[in-house]
Protein backbone atom coordinates (compact mmCIF):
# COMPACT_ATOMS: atom_id res chain seq x y z
CA UNK A 1 0.00 0.00 0.00
CA UNK A 2 1.12 3.59 -1.06
CA UNK A 3 2.07 6.13 1.38
CA UNK A 4 -0.55 8.73 1.62
CA UNK A 5 0.26 11.98 2.40
CA UNK A 6 -2.63 14.56 3.06
CA UNK A 7 -1.17 18.33 3.26
CA UNK A 8 -1.34 21.06 0.86
CA UNK A 9 1.22 22.36 -1.65
CA UNK A 10 1.40 25.79 -0.31
CA UNK A 11 1.73 24.05 3.50
CA UNK A 12 5.28 24.98 4.99
CA UNK A 13 5.32 22.23 7.00
CA UNK A 14 3.44 20.18 3.71
CA UNK A 15 6.39 21.07 1.73
CA UNK A 16 9.10 20.19 4.11
CA UNK A 17 7.82 16.24 4.28
CA UNK A 18 7.47 16.27 0.51
CA UNK A 19 11.22 17.78 0.04
CA UNK A 20 12.26 14.86 2.20
CA UNK A 21 10.11 11.95 0.15
CA UNK A 22 11.48 13.50 -3.09
CA UNK A 23 14.88 13.01 -1.27
CA UNK A 24 14.37 9.67 -0.72
CA UNK A 25 12.96 8.40 -3.91
CA UNK A 26 9.74 7.46 -2.19
CA UNK A 27 6.58 7.51 -4.18
CA UNK A 28 3.29 8.34 -2.44
CA UNK A 29 -0.35 9.34 -3.14
CA UNK A 30 -0.85 13.58 -2.40
CA UNK A 31 -4.15 14.15 -0.91
CA UNK A 32 -5.75 18.26 -0.88
CA UNK A 33 -6.65 19.03 2.27
CA UNK A 34 -9.35 21.86 2.19
CA UNK A 35 -7.69 23.93 4.30
CA UNK A 36 -9.70 26.87 3.62
CA UNK A 37 -12.96 24.88 4.07
CA UNK A 38 -12.26 23.71 7.08
CA UNK A 39 -12.02 20.44 6.63
CA UNK A 40 -8.86 20.05 9.11
CA UNK A 41 -10.95 20.63 12.01
CA UNK A 42 -13.78 17.95 10.97
CA UNK A 43 -13.48 15.06 12.87
CA UNK A 44 -12.08 12.65 10.05
CA UNK A 45 -9.18 14.71 9.55
CA UNK A 46 -9.04 15.14 13.79
CA UNK A 47 -8.69 11.83 14.41
CA UNK A 48 -5.71 11.51 12.30
CA UNK A 49 -3.90 14.13 14.03
CA UNK A 50 -5.83 15.80 16.90
CA UNK A 51 -4.03 19.43 16.80
CA UNK A 52 -5.86 19.67 13.26
CA UNK A 53 -2.94 20.71 11.42
CA UNK A 54 -1.34 19.54 7.53
CA UNK A 55 0.68 17.55 7.02
CA UNK A 56 -0.88 13.64 8.25
CA UNK A 57 1.48 10.88 6.55
CA UNK A 58 -0.62 7.47 6.74
CA UNK A 59 1.53 4.35 6.33
CA UNK A 60 -0.91 1.22 6.37
CA UNK A 61 -2.37 1.67 9.54
CA UNK A 62 0.09 3.82 11.00
CA UNK A 63 -0.72 7.30 11.11
CA UNK A 64 1.91 10.38 11.97
CA UNK A 65 1.75 14.00 12.36
CA UNK A 66 3.96 16.89 13.07
CA UNK A 67 6.38 17.27 9.94
CA UNK A 68 9.78 16.53 11.74
CA UNK A 69 8.38 13.21 13.17
CA UNK A 70 7.20 12.45 9.62
CA UNK A 71 10.41 13.07 7.81
CA UNK A 72 12.10 11.23 10.28
CA UNK A 73 10.51 8.03 9.88
CA UNK A 74 10.64 8.65 6.20
CA UNK A 75 14.48 8.55 6.66
CA UNK A 76 14.35 5.75 8.86
CA UNK A 77 12.32 3.84 7.13
CA UNK A 78 13.84 4.68 3.90
CA UNK A 79 17.43 4.70 4.73
CA UNK A 80 18.41 2.02 1.60
CA UNK A 81 17.16 4.11 -0.75
CA UNK A 82 17.72 8.08 -2.20
CA UNK A 83 19.94 10.68 -0.61
CA UNK A 84 20.93 9.82 2.80
CA UNK A 85 19.85 12.89 4.95
CA UNK A 86 20.54 11.60 8.32
CA UNK A 87 24.22 10.12 8.10
CA UNK A 88 23.30 6.76 8.52
CA UNK A 89 26.50 4.62 9.86
CA UNK A 90 28.23 7.78 11.38
CA UNK A 91 27.01 8.34 14.67
CA UNK A 92 28.93 12.08 15.20
CA UNK A 93 27.61 13.35 11.83
CA UNK A 94 24.49 12.00 12.73
CA UNK A 95 24.57 13.54 16.11
CA UNK A 96 25.33 17.29 14.62
CA UNK A 97 22.34 16.53 11.88
CA UNK A 98 20.28 16.52 15.34
CA UNK A 99 21.74 19.43 16.49
CA UNK A 100 21.01 21.62 13.71
CA UNK A 101 17.44 20.22 13.45
CA UNK A 102 17.09 20.94 16.88
CA UNK A 103 18.17 24.50 16.62
CA UNK A 104 15.75 24.95 13.30
CA UNK A 105 13.11 23.81 15.89
CA UNK A 106 14.10 25.97 18.77
CA UNK A 107 15.85 29.08 17.38
CA UNK A 108 15.00 29.57 13.65
CA UNK A 109 11.68 28.65 13.50
CA UNK A 110 10.15 30.55 16.22
CA UNK A 111 11.95 33.69 14.94
CA UNK A 112 10.95 33.29 10.98
CA UNK A 113 7.31 32.11 11.64
CA UNK A 114 5.91 35.48 13.09
CA UNK A 115 7.37 37.01 9.93
CA UNK A 116 5.75 35.11 7.25
CA UNK A 117 2.64 35.40 9.32
CA UNK A 118 2.52 38.74 9.43
CA UNK A 119 3.26 39.60 6.34
CA UNK A 120 2.01 37.27 4.38
CA UNK A 121 -0.87 35.21 5.74
CA UNK A 122 -2.58 37.17 7.68
CA UNK A 123 -2.89 40.30 5.20
CA UNK A 124 -4.27 37.53 2.88
CA UNK A 125 -6.98 37.68 5.75
CA UNK A 126 -7.03 41.37 5.34
CA UNK A 127 -5.68 41.44 9.22
CA UNK A 128 -3.29 44.12 9.33
CA UNK A 129 0.10 43.51 10.17
CA UNK A 130 1.48 44.04 13.90
CA UNK A 131 4.75 45.66 12.97
CA UNK A 132 6.13 45.53 16.48
CA UNK A 133 5.70 41.68 16.65
CA UNK A 134 7.69 42.20 13.04
CA UNK A 135 10.38 43.95 14.36
CA UNK A 136 10.81 41.63 17.31
CA UNK A 137 11.44 38.77 15.23
CA UNK A 138 13.55 40.20 12.78
CA UNK A 139 15.69 41.29 15.62
CA UNK A 140 15.52 37.69 16.96
CA UNK A 141 16.14 36.27 13.31
CA UNK A 142 18.97 38.35 13.02
CA UNK A 143 21.01 37.04 15.70
CA UNK A 144 19.98 33.63 14.38
CA UNK A 145 21.73 34.32 11.46
CA UNK A 146 24.91 35.65 12.69
CA UNK A 147 25.51 32.09 13.90
CA UNK A 148 24.63 30.77 10.84
CA UNK A 149 27.13 33.00 8.62
CA UNK A 150 29.79 31.78 11.73
CA UNK A 151 28.68 28.03 11.52
CA UNK A 152 28.55 27.90 6.88
CA UNK A 153 31.96 30.18 7.29
CA UNK A 154 33.38 26.66 8.08
CA UNK A 155 31.20 24.05 6.55
CA UNK A 156 29.26 23.73 3.55
CA UNK A 157 26.31 23.06 5.55
CA UNK A 158 24.50 23.16 8.92
CA UNK A 159 25.46 20.03 10.25
CA UNK A 160 28.61 19.99 7.94
CA UNK A 161 30.36 19.27 4.07
CA UNK A 162 26.93 17.17 3.51
CA UNK A 163 23.43 18.36 3.03
CA UNK A 164 21.36 17.27 5.31
CA UNK A 165 17.37 17.10 7.01
CA UNK A 166 19.04 19.98 9.18
CA UNK A 167 19.23 22.17 5.97
CA UNK A 168 16.12 20.86 4.47
CA UNK A 169 13.89 21.66 7.35
CA UNK A 170 15.00 25.44 6.54
CA UNK A 171 14.02 25.31 3.24
CA UNK A 172 10.21 26.30 3.02
CA UNK A 173 9.88 29.10 5.60
CA UNK A 174 13.18 30.81 4.08
CA UNK A 175 11.20 30.19 0.69
CA UNK A 176 8.35 32.79 1.95
CA UNK A 177 10.54 35.20 3.64
CA UNK A 178 12.23 35.95 0.49
CA UNK A 179 9.42 37.25 -0.51
CA UNK A 180 9.18 39.35 2.41
CA UNK A 181 10.62 42.89 2.90
CA UNK A 182 12.96 41.03 5.23
CA UNK A 183 14.67 38.75 2.20
CA UNK A 184 18.37 41.09 2.96
CA UNK A 185 17.79 38.76 6.36
CA UNK A 186 19.39 35.98 3.93
CA UNK A 187 20.89 38.14 0.97
CA UNK A 188 23.15 40.41 2.78
CA UNK A 189 24.83 37.41 4.57
CA UNK A 190 27.05 35.76 1.94
CA UNK A 191 27.44 32.54 3.69
CA UNK A 192 23.80 32.20 4.43
CA UNK A 193 23.26 33.05 0.57
CA UNK A 194 24.89 30.38 -0.86
CA UNK A 195 23.52 27.81 1.27
CA UNK A 196 20.19 28.49 0.33
CA UNK A 197 21.04 29.45 -3.46
CA UNK A 198 22.54 25.59 -2.59
CA UNK A 199 19.76 23.79 -0.80
CA UNK A 200 17.06 25.93 -2.73
CA UNK A 201 18.21 24.78 -5.95
CA UNK A 202 18.14 20.73 -5.12
CA UNK A 203 15.81 19.22 -7.52
CA UNK A 204 13.95 18.23 -4.65
CA UNK A 205 13.36 21.48 -3.41
CA UNK A 206 12.50 22.78 -6.73
CA UNK A 207 9.87 19.89 -7.06
CA UNK A 208 8.35 21.18 -3.57
CA UNK A 209 8.77 25.29 -4.33
CA UNK A 210 7.36 25.59 -7.75
CA UNK A 211 3.64 24.42 -5.62
CA UNK A 212 4.53 27.64 -3.12
CA UNK A 213 2.09 30.00 -4.02
CA UNK A 214 0.70 31.23 -0.96
CA UNK A 215 -3.25 32.48 -1.48
CA UNK A 216 -3.65 29.49 -4.28
CA UNK A 217 -6.75 28.06 -2.66
CA UNK A 218 -6.43 24.78 -4.87
CA UNK A 219 -2.97 23.57 -3.87
CA UNK B 1 36.50 9.01 28.41
CA UNK B 2 33.79 10.12 30.56
CA UNK B 3 30.75 11.88 28.83
CA UNK B 4 30.78 15.45 30.75
CA UNK B 5 27.64 17.65 30.83
CA UNK B 6 28.18 21.57 30.85
CA UNK B 7 24.81 22.88 32.93
CA UNK B 8 23.00 24.10 35.82
CA UNK B 9 20.74 21.63 38.39
CA UNK B 10 17.94 24.17 38.03
CA UNK B 11 17.99 24.79 34.28
CA UNK B 12 14.57 22.91 32.82
CA UNK B 13 17.11 21.92 29.94
CA UNK B 14 19.76 20.45 31.94
CA UNK B 15 17.52 18.66 33.84
CA UNK B 16 16.22 17.23 30.58
CA UNK B 17 19.33 15.98 29.48
CA UNK B 18 20.43 14.54 33.11
CA UNK B 19 17.42 12.67 33.31
CA UNK B 20 17.92 10.88 30.08
CA UNK B 21 21.20 9.80 31.01
CA UNK B 22 19.89 8.26 35.02
CA UNK B 23 17.28 6.80 32.60
CA UNK B 24 19.92 5.13 30.35
CA UNK B 25 22.41 4.16 33.73
CA UNK B 26 25.51 6.43 32.27
CA UNK B 27 27.73 7.67 33.84
CA UNK B 28 28.97 11.55 33.46
CA UNK B 29 30.87 14.23 34.44
CA UNK B 30 28.67 17.26 35.67
CA UNK B 31 30.29 20.31 34.95
CA UNK B 32 28.36 23.69 36.41
CA UNK B 33 28.17 26.76 34.43
CA UNK B 34 28.18 29.76 36.06
CA UNK B 35 24.90 31.60 34.42
CA UNK B 36 24.78 34.12 36.71
CA UNK B 37 28.23 35.27 36.64
CA UNK B 38 27.75 35.11 32.37
CA UNK B 39 30.02 32.23 32.18
CA UNK B 40 28.12 30.89 29.25
CA UNK B 41 28.47 34.44 27.33
CA UNK B 42 32.52 33.98 27.41
CA UNK B 43 34.09 32.48 24.29
CA UNK B 44 35.51 29.26 26.28
CA UNK B 45 31.80 27.95 26.05
CA UNK B 46 30.73 30.13 23.02
CA UNK B 47 32.69 27.45 21.68
CA UNK B 48 31.37 24.68 22.40
CA UNK B 49 27.59 26.39 21.75
CA UNK B 50 27.32 29.37 20.03
CA UNK B 51 23.94 30.00 20.93
CA UNK B 52 25.50 30.61 24.80
CA UNK B 53 22.93 28.38 26.43
CA UNK B 54 23.42 25.15 28.51
CA UNK B 55 23.58 22.11 28.68
CA UNK B 56 26.34 21.05 26.39
CA UNK B 57 27.86 17.40 26.20
CA UNK B 58 31.39 16.83 25.44
CA UNK B 59 32.23 13.22 24.32
CA UNK B 60 35.57 12.98 23.59
CA UNK B 61 35.88 15.48 20.58
CA UNK B 62 32.43 15.40 19.77
CA UNK B 63 30.65 18.80 21.35
CA UNK B 64 26.94 18.72 21.40
CA UNK B 65 24.20 21.66 22.62
CA UNK B 66 20.48 21.47 21.95
CA UNK B 67 19.09 19.56 24.75
CA UNK B 68 16.94 17.54 22.63
CA UNK B 69 19.45 16.54 20.45
CA UNK B 70 21.62 15.27 23.02
CA UNK B 71 18.71 13.14 24.73
CA UNK B 72 18.60 11.73 21.15
CA UNK B 73 22.43 10.97 20.35
CA UNK B 74 22.68 9.42 24.21
CA UNK B 75 19.71 7.06 23.46
CA UNK B 76 21.26 6.29 20.55
CA UNK B 77 24.83 5.78 21.81
CA UNK B 78 23.44 4.09 24.92
CA UNK B 79 20.69 1.41 23.08
CA UNK B 80 21.86 -1.52 24.70
CA UNK B 81 21.58 -0.04 28.57
CA UNK B 82 19.24 1.50 30.95
CA UNK B 83 15.59 1.88 29.90
CA UNK B 84 14.79 1.58 26.48
CA UNK B 85 13.26 5.44 25.66
CA UNK B 86 12.75 5.49 21.97
CA UNK B 87 11.68 1.84 21.13
CA UNK B 88 14.65 0.49 19.67
CA UNK B 89 13.39 -2.24 16.70
CA UNK B 90 9.80 -1.29 16.73
CA UNK B 91 9.54 1.00 13.71
CA UNK B 92 5.94 2.08 14.58
CA UNK B 93 6.22 2.69 18.21
CA UNK B 94 9.61 4.80 17.79
CA UNK B 95 7.76 7.24 15.17
CA UNK B 96 5.07 7.78 17.22
CA UNK B 97 7.63 8.59 20.04
CA UNK B 98 8.93 10.84 17.47
CA UNK B 99 5.49 12.45 16.65
CA UNK B 100 4.82 13.16 20.45
CA UNK B 101 8.28 14.24 20.87
CA UNK B 102 7.84 17.23 18.55
CA UNK B 103 4.27 17.79 20.08
CA UNK B 104 6.14 18.90 22.92
CA UNK B 105 8.69 20.62 20.81
CA UNK B 106 6.25 22.62 18.73
CA UNK B 107 2.99 22.78 20.79
CA UNK B 108 4.09 22.12 24.47
CA UNK B 109 7.05 23.98 24.88
CA UNK B 110 5.95 27.35 23.62
CA UNK B 111 2.96 27.63 25.42
CA UNK B 112 4.66 26.39 28.68
CA UNK B 113 7.64 28.23 28.50
CA UNK B 114 6.40 31.94 28.70
CA UNK B 115 4.49 31.11 32.11
CA UNK B 116 7.69 29.84 33.70
CA UNK B 117 9.28 32.74 32.50
CA UNK B 118 7.16 35.16 33.67
CA UNK B 119 6.12 33.66 36.48
CA UNK B 120 8.95 32.46 38.53
CA UNK B 121 12.18 33.71 36.28
CA UNK B 122 11.84 37.42 35.90
CA UNK B 123 10.58 38.24 39.00
CA UNK B 124 13.79 36.87 40.32
CA UNK B 125 15.42 39.79 38.57
CA UNK B 126 13.11 41.95 39.69
CA UNK B 127 10.47 41.94 36.38
CA UNK B 128 7.05 42.68 36.82
CA UNK B 129 5.35 39.71 35.03
CA UNK B 130 3.13 40.71 31.96
CA UNK B 131 -0.23 39.20 32.58
CA UNK B 132 -1.08 39.87 28.97
CA UNK B 133 1.42 37.20 28.12
CA UNK B 134 0.65 35.04 30.63
CA UNK B 135 -2.95 34.69 30.03
CA UNK B 136 -2.22 34.21 26.03
CA UNK B 137 0.15 31.20 27.44
CA UNK B 138 -1.96 29.68 29.56
CA UNK B 139 -5.16 30.01 27.29
CA UNK B 140 -3.37 28.26 24.49
CA UNK B 141 -1.82 25.39 27.28
CA UNK B 142 -4.63 24.65 28.31
CA UNK B 143 -5.61 23.53 24.41
CA UNK B 144 -3.07 21.75 24.48
CA UNK B 145 -3.58 19.58 27.74
CA UNK B 146 -7.13 18.90 26.07
CA UNK B 147 -5.44 17.12 23.62
CA UNK B 148 -3.55 15.17 26.17
CA UNK B 149 -5.97 15.02 28.10
CA UNK B 150 -8.25 12.51 25.55
CA UNK B 151 -4.84 10.88 24.49
CA UNK B 152 -4.06 10.01 27.71
CA UNK B 153 -7.17 8.50 28.69
CA UNK B 154 -7.04 5.57 25.84
CA UNK B 155 -3.01 5.41 26.32
CA UNK B 156 -0.77 5.37 29.44
CA UNK B 157 1.77 7.74 27.90
CA UNK B 158 1.99 9.57 25.27
CA UNK B 159 3.52 7.55 22.55
CA UNK B 160 1.66 4.48 23.93
CA UNK B 161 1.24 2.18 26.86
CA UNK B 162 4.97 2.41 27.42
CA UNK B 163 7.13 5.73 29.25
CA UNK B 164 9.19 7.35 26.27
CA UNK B 165 11.40 10.25 25.79
CA UNK B 166 8.03 12.21 24.71
CA UNK B 167 7.43 12.14 27.91
CA UNK B 168 10.64 12.57 29.45
CA UNK B 169 10.92 15.69 27.47
CA UNK B 170 7.88 17.20 29.28
CA UNK B 171 9.12 16.71 33.13
CA UNK B 172 11.44 19.84 33.49
CA UNK B 173 8.78 22.52 32.71
CA UNK B 174 5.86 20.83 34.30
CA UNK B 175 7.69 20.63 37.46
CA UNK B 176 8.02 24.48 37.42
CA UNK B 177 4.62 24.95 36.41
CA UNK B 178 3.37 23.68 39.34
CA UNK B 179 5.22 26.20 41.28
CA UNK B 180 3.00 28.82 39.53
CA UNK B 181 -0.42 29.87 40.56
CA UNK B 182 -1.23 27.66 36.89
CA UNK B 183 -0.70 24.20 38.54
CA UNK B 184 -4.30 23.56 37.78
CA UNK B 185 -4.19 23.13 34.63
CA UNK B 186 -2.39 19.85 34.96
CA UNK B 187 -4.15 18.89 38.56
CA UNK B 188 -7.72 20.07 36.82
CA UNK B 189 -6.80 17.26 34.15
CA UNK B 190 -7.24 13.79 35.58
CA UNK B 191 -5.40 11.81 33.15
CA UNK B 192 -2.80 14.44 32.37
CA UNK B 193 -2.37 14.78 36.60
CA UNK B 194 -2.10 10.74 36.64
CA UNK B 195 0.59 11.08 34.10
CA UNK B 196 2.69 13.56 35.72
CA UNK B 197 2.61 11.68 38.81
CA UNK B 198 4.02 8.77 37.07
CA UNK B 199 6.53 10.01 34.97
CA UNK B 200 7.74 12.60 37.68
CA UNK B 201 8.07 10.16 40.28
CA UNK B 202 10.60 7.43 38.19
CA UNK B 203 14.12 7.16 40.61
CA UNK B 204 15.60 8.84 37.30
CA UNK B 205 13.24 12.05 37.29
CA UNK B 206 13.00 12.52 41.10
CA UNK B 207 17.24 12.50 41.08
CA UNK B 208 16.91 15.32 38.90
CA UNK B 209 14.10 17.19 39.97
CA UNK B 210 15.30 17.35 43.80
CA UNK B 211 18.13 19.38 42.65
CA UNK B 212 15.33 22.12 40.50
CA UNK B 213 15.31 25.05 42.98
CA UNK B 214 15.22 28.16 41.13
CA UNK B 215 17.06 30.72 42.39
CA UNK B 216 19.44 29.04 44.00
CA UNK B 217 22.77 30.01 42.23
CA UNK B 218 25.11 27.34 43.08
CA UNK B 219 23.50 24.77 40.94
Amino acid sequence: MAIKLYGLGMSTCTARTMACLHEKEVEFEFIIVDLFGGENKDAPFLSKNPFGQVPVLQDGDLTLFESRAITSYVTEKYKGQGYDLVRHGNPKEAALVKVWMEVESHRYHPSISPIIYECLVYPAYGRTPNQAVIDASVAKLANVLDVYEARLSSSKYLAGDFYSLADLHHISYTFYLLKTPYADLITSRPHVNAWWEDISSRPASKKVLINMVLGDKKE
